[in-house]
């Protein structure tokens, strides 16, 4: 049996694929005069955060504080949190905060005297700023608001107020990549005009941006002062879709194993269904909606099928595929599928269980 | 702070409702002197398991070996894997056939040669058949078939064939109570029918049939030994949608964090995203596309405000509602948010941490 040491659904990355996503994104990020700090929530892996590493990344963001903790664990000792400040969780901030440079991001002003109160050693902070994605962050239209809330940061000694953040949601319903260009200009110009407005008081306030189409399709970041995406390192058929990368970029796959097959109907059940891939879907055109790609998965690597092959039903833990007669034998019970997931970064966040292309576990 | 182990997206279970959903299922199968197998991968809990065990219940079902394993170490000693056997797992599988009485379901029959050249502990077996669903099992026409690896099994003395199970999906799909007592109808003939091809081999096979829907809403299960449905004990709203169940039914909510709130558009940003609530939604007449419905979370239970809240947008880690006027103060950053998820079982997969409506931690 191939890659035996996989028996169940897992995460499958190809380190030379996520080696050279790293390292094209920070040429792209050096070129621009930017610091890349990647976004590790999409792998949550410590071996894939030190191919980082290896490659000169030394500050990281990550979405919750339990992540901040595990990568910490590991020796990353420059942490933003880019999720708003979550204030339950005040114990492990501070204890986070006094052993690493850790950043919080402040999406509410009202949330800071409460977060003031509480706070005992130093973090750096940065402002969520709106720039068109309409999720959360401070409306740039508030300039008086901010700057108040600036004001009220800049007179605690305990913190430093570092940046502004954006993220770009917006981007992945983005026609083009000229759309995402302006997109990416647009919120370029808000956040510039929010740092302006706040010279009198901060002269060195950052702008940070991140998300990975736009820092894919497009070269020009300057002005910004660091790229914060993550779903680059994996990939995924969202982002093919999208035009960000091609089927050779993608890192990452999911393994599933076939459990049964049924002949009258060519389809192939694979143990992998929402709690394993996770629900998220796709319209592909001429294949309808699916919720992952099928490749065949060998040690040493996957391969893409010369004629696409989707999964087109998904329940809790089944997924099935309409699996074409060349591949037929090749896809019988006991045999691992590859799935090219629709959002790596929600499949990765379900299968904690990371192999190398070999089927070696990796931390 | 109320509930203030809580501090991030989690588990809230109601243990009073829970139970009364528990004894109401189990009265009706005693009613029509069925075995209850509940379905334990709704909730994953050993408290919940244990709220089971003291109505009476001493067989279950689940979906994975692991989480056989699991329940296994809390003394459960009777459990039917109710997903096709996985070859991959097979060190496992015998691992857990040699301390307890482990059922296994077959759903092709080129995984039994395989089987039973690696098995070396005794197993019970079922067998899956397609009552209409098509998503995996044996074709109900191809008897043929079904009593050839019926008669292979009766020839293996480790093995002991035991009964059919079914598992009507379609009925989620149904458009009332009419059309899903005619699916299982349909699906107990389907079941008889095979038992009685198979009736000069095998004179005792039991018929096992779960849904939620079905079993929630039809009262009459004559003909069937065994049911299995597993999301009751908590609901959702896609139950309560279908009518399966009222909204005082609903023993289960996520309990998620405040984290921001937008003024201008009324909003309020939850800790709580896909991959907390998972991306299941569902459309609500009047509200659209839904990802679960806001509850007043407090000490000792939570309340459905009487205006319904949606959560009406979802990415990664954030939920957004927009909040009437009435709870804007109360859906201040730092307060719990309840959230009845659209798909419970999903929910519950990705927020292991499970606690009572007091806030206290539950195994």
């Amino acid at each position: 049996m191939d890659m035996q040491e996989i028996v169940k659904p897992a995460s499958v990355v190809d380190e030379g694929i996520c080696r050279g996503n790293i390292r094209r994104m920070l040429a792209k990020a050096q070129q621009n005069g930017c610091r890349l700090r990647p976004h590790f929530k999409t792998h949550q892996s410590l071996s894939v955060g030190r191919w980082f590493r290896e490659a000169g990344v030394r500050k990281i963001a990550v979405s919750s504080l339990a992540m901040a903790q595990y990568f910490a664990a590991d020796g990353w000792d420059d942490i933003l949190v880019a999720f708003p400040v979550n204030l339950r969780e005040i114990g492990l901030l501070n204890a986070l905060a006094s052993k690493i440079k850790l950043g919080v991001l402040l999406a509410d002003a009202q949330v800071w005297p409460v977060l003031q109160e509480q706070l005992i050693y130093p973090v750096d902070i940065y402002l969520k700023i709106d720039v068109g994605t309409h999720r959360t962050g401070f409306n740039p239209d508030a300039v008086d608001e901010i700057r108040q809330l600036a004001i009220q940061l800049g007179s605690d000694e305990r913190v430093q107020l570092k940046g502004l953040v954006a993220h770009a949601g917006h981007t992945y319903q983005a026609a083009d990549a000229a759309q995402i260009a302006e997109i990416t200009a647009c919120g370029l110009r808000i956040l510039e005009g929010i740092r302006t407005a706040l010279s009198g008081e901060f002269s060195t306030l950052i702008l940070s941006w991140g998300d990975t189409p736009g820092c894919s399709l497009l070269s020009e970041f300057q002005g910004f002062d660091e790229l914060r995406p993550g779903n680059f390192v994996f990939y995924d058929l969202m982002q093919i879709q999208l035009g960000a990368c091609s089927a050779a970029d993608v890192g990452y796959v999911a393994a599933l194993p076939v459990v049964a097959r049924h002949p009258d109907r060519m389809e192939v059940v694979l143990y992998g269904g929402a709690v394993h891939l996770s629900k998220e879907s796709l319209n592909i055109p001429g294949a309808g909606q699916v919720y992952g790609q099928v490749v065949l998965l060998e040690p040493g690597g996957w391969q893409f099928p010369e004629t696409a092959i989707y999964l087109s039903r998904l329940s809790q833990e089944h997924g099935i595929f309409r699996c074409p007669e060349t591949f037929w034998d090749y896809f019988k019970p006991g045999r691992l599928a590859g799935v090219v997931p629709v959002h790596s970064c929600l499949t990765a966040d379900l299968l904690r269980d990371v192999y190398d292309t070999n089927g070696l576990k990796l931390a």
